[in-house]
């Protein structure tokens, strides 16, 4: 008798064919080769299998495919840049999930300057999508290190945040309406371009950060912004942790609005952009456990951003809190001083192994965060070198551990668990977050239970249910 | 035999006595004259009956009474501040609805100048939670004409706007977290102050704006911001809508930031102002069809807000725009200025009768839909006078109707649904919205269909049927 429960699932007969007629050649992948790029993510944390990737070209041969594969009881993968940092966007190992790339759903459909606003479909590139915005004198201030691969769709499935969050929030802040293509393919044209409208649940809020379990994100409306005409940027060495947010406090209380990021990073972290990436040269004379970087910005060209910068690191160098500061001379030299907080992740690659913890807590908290997490995790695993940097502004540190010198990579990430846990211990005393702008993906839906059991996670399964009753969208992700 | 389908629904048996024991004298008031004032709200549209009225003390308290009236089948009306501008807190007509007032949860639990946070309990006037804020040295930035009574409960359960939305958005976008007492009786602890937590649905966008159909706000964590330090004030007599749109684009995009109000008057309800609100005088020479209100505020004690303001509005006469205007030289003349704007409700009252619209189109298209809405309006009842006033700044205009002079109040007022009719055909036209900021209650319930049928609808209903499945929450508003 054969043992057809263990057996590979196979899709419903007549499925591929359809959604083959459906979609046309280009709309379908099914050569081994051209799955592949679709089976895992960036990070390579998991590796999945597919009986093949769609690709429609718009919304409404989306929604036809979708119910296709409902009717079939076909489970559905959405796809768009593939940048997750926690699996979100990789079929799992059964061969039954089919993936939707929404990468040619790639049009800007809409750009007004007046009322700053853009609609673009689920598949432009983050980085185009800002360029059009720059193009028309505006600004789509949404910007992370994968801009140039994620797509508009990811970053709002994944509620993703980014440098700039202090100043102009989330994805989530950016969004004023959504076309969704729900899972019983249902269209949902939601795309509003108002700024107010109080009529009924505020569905598309449900579907940012949703992570693709309740439908697919197929265009959205996006706020724009009035184009920065005064900047000014400083690479600050601070005495510590509470120097740091001490001076985010001078620059906040100051002025909010200017404040387009504030970025901390840790000596550790500096000294392996010093070592490992090419060009990058210290910019203040002084050697420091702690720095930052104050980018400011407004769209009034007399803002005076420079003066209030010299004004500010002047009192706080009186204070003690800054113990060196230099100012971006060009926008060659601000390129320069942020290459150093973005090739963070680089260089920690290249120094060895690495964990990553995205955590967050509230601000105040963030300095007493950054000081017990470094002594818990080198006691845990002595010779252990922490690296935190990040978004102090909005209590978003990404608490990463870098292996000992000379240990073995392989052993150091089988503590990986260990040191996830150690960090989200302290992170959970203090009222924070274990996932501040990652998402859940698949990595993280064993912490749901601990952290958003009770009354929230059962919840957030009754609306899964409501909306997705047989479990047909992106299964396995954040709920398990 | 008795007709027991068309009697009057009881309470059953006992529970009004286990919500006594359960209360206390003082957290249930059941004297027909403690009732009263919960029947109606204070537009009075509505005017329903009630049992009793529960006034839990403790979210503890109400998460058992609900338990009590959830295990009882019987509804529960949620009521804050009782200001709803559409039957939202009122019960029906049965007499079985239980009223619920969140007056006594009435704490300030946290505040945090260094996180910008607050943590407010749901019967906090929004007054006092503006108050407890400056006291900190911060601001708590939503303001409405019905701050002194209004509760955060209330605000946050139909997402207020109000006079600052152009610059700190609505209630919404000021809320990092909440705790609910759901249906059943459990009790979501989601009271974080964290800016950034990407862990599953956000479940507190659903329940800000449900208006109490979701489940109880019994708590909210708060954003603040740095307490403004330079401030500039203009009352401007503009060209027609064009230009009080043009001028809030010079505004807009030389200091987004600084906008903390635009507001936009029409000469007649200016004229209405000047003729029955004591002490109201015109302060420009020049009488036009058509002002605005330019409110400038940084935290910036040197932003230089009038100078800028000068030169704008030197700008703005140049290019016809302006007719003429006055900046506030004192904070009393700046209270005078804004008077103007906010008696406009009470001089409509003192005028006659009036039909109000509360809609909101896309910025850009504002002044059209003013233009286009005053055209029709005079059209369908000719006599009458259009009074738009309102945010210009986010598309929302109250697009209100004065009856003809000399027309008989009631025959005007039998004309309201052809008058929100007329107003809507156009708003629809422009992609707008038929309730920018107040919501459906009761008085909009049938629009629904209409304008969010289809996967829309039909979805809020899911969720609604999965939080609530047996309808015990606030029924009859939002959806009918």
């Amino acid at each position: 008798m054969p043992d057809t429960l263990n057996a590979p699932l196979a899709t419903p007969p007549g499925l591929l064919e359809a959604l083959a007629e459906l979609l046309g050649p280009r709309g379908m992948l099914t050569a081994p080769e051209d799955l592949a790029p679709h089976l895992s993510d960036w990070r390579a944390l998991y590796r999945g299998a597919t009986p093949c990737v769609l690709r429609p070209a718009e919304t409404a041969e989306l929604a036809a495919a979708v119910k296709l594969c409902a009717a079939a009881g076909v489970p559905m993968v959405p796809q768009g840049g593939n940048t997750s940092m926690v699996g979100g966007a990789t079929p799992d190992e059964s061969g039954r999930q089919i993936v939707v790339s929404l990468s040619r759903l790639n049009r800007i459909r809409a750009l007004d300057p007046v009322d700053l606003t853009m609609t673009a479909e689920a598949g432009v590139v983050l980085k185009l999508a800002q360029n059009a915005a720059a193009e028309a004198g505006c600004l789509f201030p949404l910007s992370l290190g994968a801009e140039g691969t994620a797509t508009i769709g990811g970053v709002l499935s994944t509620n993703a945040g980014g440098n700039t969050t202090v100043r102009y929030g989330n994805a989530r802040e950016l969004m004023l309406g959504l076309e969704v293509v729900l899972p019983d393919g249902q269209v949902w044209d939601g795309l509003r371009r108002l700024r107010k409208d109080n009529t009924g649940y505020a569905l598309r809020h449900l579907f940012v950060g949703a992570e693709g379990t309740l439908g697919f994100i197929t265009a959205a409306t996006l706020r724009m912004f009035p184009r920065p005409r005064d900047t000014a940027l400083a690479f600050c060495a601070v005495a510590d942790t509470d120097a740091a947010l001490a001076l985010f406090r001078r620059f906040r209380d100051r002025d909010e609005s200017a404040v387009r990021a504030f970025e901390y990073m840790s000596g550790a972290g500096v000294d392996f952009c010093l070592k490992h990436i090419e060009g990058v040269t210290l910019p203040v004379e002084t050697r420091a456990e702690h720095y930052v970087l104050v980018d400011l910005a407004s769209p009034r060209p007399d803002a005076g951003l420079r003066e209030m910068a010299e004004t500010l690191l002047g009192e706080a160098m009186e204070a003690g809190e800054v113990l060196d500061a230099v100012l971006a001379e060009s926008e060659a030299q601000a390129q320069k001083l942020w290459k150093i907080r973005e090739e963070h992740p680089e260089a920690q690659k290249r120094e060895g192994a690495s964990v990553k913890n995205d955590v967050s807590v509230p601000v105040s908290r963030v300095p007493e965060m950054i000081r017990r997490c470094s002594e818990e995790l080198t006691k845990l695993i002595p010779g252990s070198r922490p690296v935190p940097f990040g978004h102090i502004g909005d209590g978003n540190i990404h608490m990463n551990l870098e292996q000992p010198e000379g240990m073995d990579p392989a052993a150091f990430l089988a503590r990986s668990h260990d040191i996830m846990d150690c960090v989200n211990a302290v992170v959970r005393e203090m009222d924070g977050s274990f996932s501040a702008e990652h998402g859940i993906g698949r990595l993280k839906t064993d912490m749901m239970p601990e952290w958003r059991g009770g009354a929230e996670l059962d919840t957030m399964r009754r609306i899964k249910a409501a909306l997705d009753p047989w479990g047909l969208m992106n299964p396995g992700k954040v709920f398990f």
